[in-house]
């Protein structure tokens, strides 16, 4: 309980409980970004028939005072108990918040007064001594002459004789609201949090390809204005460090490489350095600093992957031997999950005694990247390493750069996907691409958006990895990438694009949901001239444009009348956005799009499909759509008369 | 997070979340009674992919050792990561209990090698070096030699080169895991509480008297026969303390008493004692002991009623003056809500500065009546009394006397009525009088009965009380009477009677919804004689004999097609009753009880009326009722084939 004025007083009567936002109960923050508002709500009551007031105090990151706003009692079903109100987030990083309730013991004295009089009672000599004390404590508090003035004239008033009436002025209360101590203050046992990440931590188009590909640093960033002008906001690069030479995967994940095999990016290191040092082929770190630089003046962030494993040349495997799992006949274990073999990687040993300095070189390894402008991560398989590491690293890079963003590589069990997301990942890989039938991602989206998943899990949605190349986009063929690139664009406020998409890619290796001639094990010479990035370019636009497609949780489902069409309304202010996709790739598909009345738009209306500009009238229930995956993989309407 | 076994180690890789049952993670017990089953469950999981188990450990009141009982993965949803168990209680009082969780370093070891086995995996020098070493260290730890030898044969067979598959073996594996130390052990931050109470905090039927109108406490003693017969668990008491002179209440609530007016039990205290003394018209402390005692004999606990007031002549006023609320004239402030007024009682100031002497003065009256053999408090308004004062009152009590019975006599606001049940109340006065209707029956019930709430808020239906008769009693007489006795002992495990209404007392004191010369004021001359207690008897019975109508969880409202019959089912392992009750209290009705295959039944079965043992040929689907308030309020059937 926090400290009342007095020594040895009572526990505070008021009980401020069930306070949201939070996740188990103060356990984790949730998250939202920069220019937010953020909606509280909490119990706040007491014994007895006394006036409540109740305040939410916040502090953002970096401010040393705490700022209120108000909380006013909403809700009937809690009979009054409920209070709720509002603050801004307007600072990256943590913002503390608490509520404060105490009793206005003036405004009780008024009410008592006001139903006395009501009922008729005479004699309010009792009742006048009271407000007697109430108005002189205020005075001794006042700082304004005026004010002081105002409350011992009222005082003198009611000493004197005055009718009772006379005190139950409004601007009396407003002046001793405004002077006299709080009463009982009671606050929460504890603040809560809220993580507050720049806008690109809710919403943003990413964009993945290999340096080498594109001819190390200097030609990654030849591309930068076409990347720009497609509307990318991150360009993440997978590990850029020196490649092992040891057990090095050849083409299509073999185990022995030929002479001019580059080998997986992930497989980190050799005898020139490890997770701190640059491929030599890609340039130097000159050149990288070159790279963000450029990036960020067009408006682009390089992201980086932070893949937490050592080829069998790693310098760490000599210089901390302790750091990696041996046998008991002394050989060192190479990554596995039989009968997945990673012959190629080592893992680190976290039960290691040596556990901190290993954590702290993790730690200095990011700091590194962050000191070269780096400003956002792409984490590699988080789910393999210890829950308790990723929450210290992120809020030791938090403490000094609160504007990092964190993405969770995990395609795993749902409660470590969500794990990782309370303990501070700012966004997270996702299902999506194994999502592909109307039931199934209505099923996942409306679980994303809606549940208290929302609060602090952010779905990026990329359409592809190196990793994955899905049954659906082999089978289905060119006719499948539009339909998915939309989905992704439109419902989820972060997606991205593995290079190659564009080109429509699909050819699996035999027995694998990947790529055969695997970009991981080799390196192609690539350029970005893709017959797709017209509809990307239109897409990101429409993006930016529209607010609505810049959040998750204000996504609707919407009845078509036929399960390949797949169909959604986004509001955000009077910006309604209503996406309609064909998921078939096979067939041209009718239907009726239902557009319910409680969107909030009149019996009728135009709306502008936003990517060929097309305008159609629609109306409040079933509007008739057909798309043809070979013409027309999706609409994305305006309303244009919301 | 809980030491584990190397200094220094690092946090633990374990993580335990969503832990259930509990209310609001960890900060209130939930509630159950002696004999219970505890049914448990949590998110257990690790990064990587070892073998983890968990067990639940549990301490009941009183033991020093913690007991464990086993967790086992349920839940494909949460893909594994859900783990469930049980644990029996079987002692008042607070059990603690937690999930443990390691890792099982063997098991995983085995699963790696059957892995690699099948496929096709043929050097395993390394992991048999990895075996020998694990059979070693559980060799280590075994304290039966044959167990020991077992296990080094077995490191011995393996580092001799013999096939690592006989190290698969599961009788290996069984001695291991007794034997081995737990490795990775992991416990949730603390423990939860399961507060258990006595059967009776949740299934009991009370019975409410005023002993002056029944002799004082030798009259009482002389009905006990009868009121065991008629199967009451409970009776209760209004204040038996001495009555205040000053401003004492005459017959109905007139402000002047006049010479023969015994005034109101609730205006505690006069110059003979207060809330530890007994008014002398009803007998001695003697008579009193006598009472409880005979009761005890009889099955029957006496409760008393713990009214936190006291009337002007209470010795308090003088003895401690600073613990009443004073006016700066002077003057004591009686109990007051303009335009309520109650000018024969004082509250306490609970602010006062010693306040710490007030509390214990409240917990020495408790304690002195728990000496006498009170296990049964009825509490008047505790939601006028500050919450931190309960909830240390109760703990005080239950410390040295965990099968005591707090009811909440709480008529307010949820939000307070919940507070008082997470604090420690073990039962509470409801909404239940004034819910009459279907569909408001329909919608409170399953708010008590399934919502987070039932694991801590039990309910007591009284059916009156002597400051509550309602507009449906009075304006429906006695064809109403029936109707909402059946329910409220059907209904509710626990349930009440206050003397009067198995008379059909029903006239209303005009403008209240109150008794016309309440028994509050006046002293009646009472029997139990009612035209009622016939059925009384008969439900009680019926409450005992089947173990479905001593719980709420279990209750199921059945589909009628008519608005004024409301019916429910009721299963308790192979015990099904069903209830069908005509709430229209001036026509007969019909309709048809609709029983779900989901109840378990056989497509038809029979049904025996427990009240008057008529038989019936039910069936799965609808079935006719008709009932007349004038002959059969409503069934209570026993499906005798469930």
């Amino acid at each position: 309980m926090p400290a009342t004025p007095r020594t040895q007083a009572p526990p505070s009567r008021i009980r401020i409980q069930l306070v949201r936002p939070t996740i188990e109960e103060g356990r984790w923050p949730v998250k939202r970004t920069v220019g937010d508002i953020v909606a509280v709500s909490g119990d706040v009551f007491r014994d007895g028939h006394e006036v409540l007031r109740a305040v939410v105090r916040f502090r953002q990151n970096g401010e040393t005072d705490w700022s209120e706003a108000p909380l006013t009692p909403v809700d009937a079903h809690h009979n009054g108990v409920r209070w709720a109100g509002e603050f801004p987030v307007d600072v990256a990083g943590p913002t503390h918040w608490t509520i404060q309730a105490w009793v206005d013991v003036f405004s009780g004295w008024r009410d008592e007064i006001a139903r006395k009089l009501d009922a008729g009672q005479i004699d309010m000599s009792g009742e006048t001594s009271e407000g007697v004390v109430l108005l002189r404590d205020a005075a001794s508090h006042a700082t304004d002459p005026a004010d002081r003035s105002a409350l011992e004239a009222a005082a003198a008033a009611l000493e004197n004789g005055e009718p009772v009436a006379q005190a139950l002025d409004a601007g009396l209360a407003e002046i001793v609201e405004r002077v006299a101590p709080r009463s009982e203050v009671t606050e929460m046992p504890a603040p809560y949090e809220v993580y507050v990440d720049r806008v690109l931590g809710r919403f943003g188009s990413w964009y993945e390809l290999f340096p080498r590909s594109f001819g190390g640093f200097k030609g990654v960033e030849a591309q930068l204005p076409r990347l720009a002008e497609l509307g990318f906001d991150v360009l993440y690069l997978p590990p850029i460090h020196p490649i092992g030479h040891t057990h090095r995967k050849g083409r299509n994940n073999t185990l022995v490489a030929g002479p001019d095999d580059p080998g997986s990016p992930w497989a980190i290191g050799d005898e020139t350095g490890g997770h701190d040092a640059i491929h030599p082929e890609l340039g130097t770190l000159q050149d990288f600093d070159d790279l963000v630089q450029a990036a960020a003046e067009h408006g682009i962030d390089i992201a980086l992957d932070f893949a937490i494993n050592a080829s069998g040349d790693h310098p760490w495997l000599k210089e901390h031997p302790e750091w990696f799992n041996r046998r008991p006949d002394g050989t060192i274990k190479y990554a596995e999950n039989p009968p997945k073999k990673y012959q190629d990687i080592y893992n680190l040993n976290w039960n290691t005694d040596d556990w901190q300095n290993l954590w702290n070189a993790l730690l200095k390894v990011v700091r590194h990247w962050v000191d070269h402008g780096v400003r956002v991560f792409r984490v590699d398989n988080p789910h393999t390493k210890p829950l308790p590491f990723w929450e210290w690293l992120i809020t030791e890079i938090h403490s000094t750069h609160p504007d990092v963003i964190f993405l969770a590589e995990a395609f795993t069990r749902r409660a470590m996907m969500r794990a990782l997301a309370k303990l501070g990942f700012t966004q997270s890989y996702t299902y999506f691409t194994w999502k592909n039938h109307r039931w199934e991602l209505e099923e996942y989206v409306d679980e994303l958006a809606h549940t208290e998943e929302a609060e602090y899990f952010r779905p990026n949605f990329f359409v592809n990895t190196p990793d994955i190349l899905t049954d659906y986009l082999a089978e289905g063929g060119p006719p499948a990438f539009a339909p998915r690139l939309i989905l992704a664009a439109t419902i989820s406020p972060t997606y991205g694009i593995y290079s190659g998409f564009e080109n429509f890619e699909h050819v699996q290796r035999p027995g694998a949901e990947e790529y055969i001639d695997n970009e991981k094990f080799e390196t192609k010479q690539r350029r970005l001239d893709g017959p797709l990035l017209p509809l990307v370019q239109r897409l990101n636009q429409i993006r930016r444009d529209n607010p609505a497609l810049q959040r998750l949780e204000n996504l609707q489902f919407l009845e078509t009348q036929n399960d390949a069409l797949v169909a959604f309304a986004k509001r955000e202010g009077r910006n309604l956005v209503i996406t309609v996709v064909n998921v078939d790739p096979h067939t041209a598909q009718e239907g009726l799009v239902n557009v319910p009345y409680e969107l909030g738009v009149p019996p009728s209306f135009t709306v502008t499909d936003l990517i060929d500009l097309g305008r159609y009238d629609w109306h409040v229930g079933g509007n008739y759509v057909r798309l043809d995956p070979w013409e027309r993989a999706g609409h994305v309407l305006h309303v244009d008369t919301p």
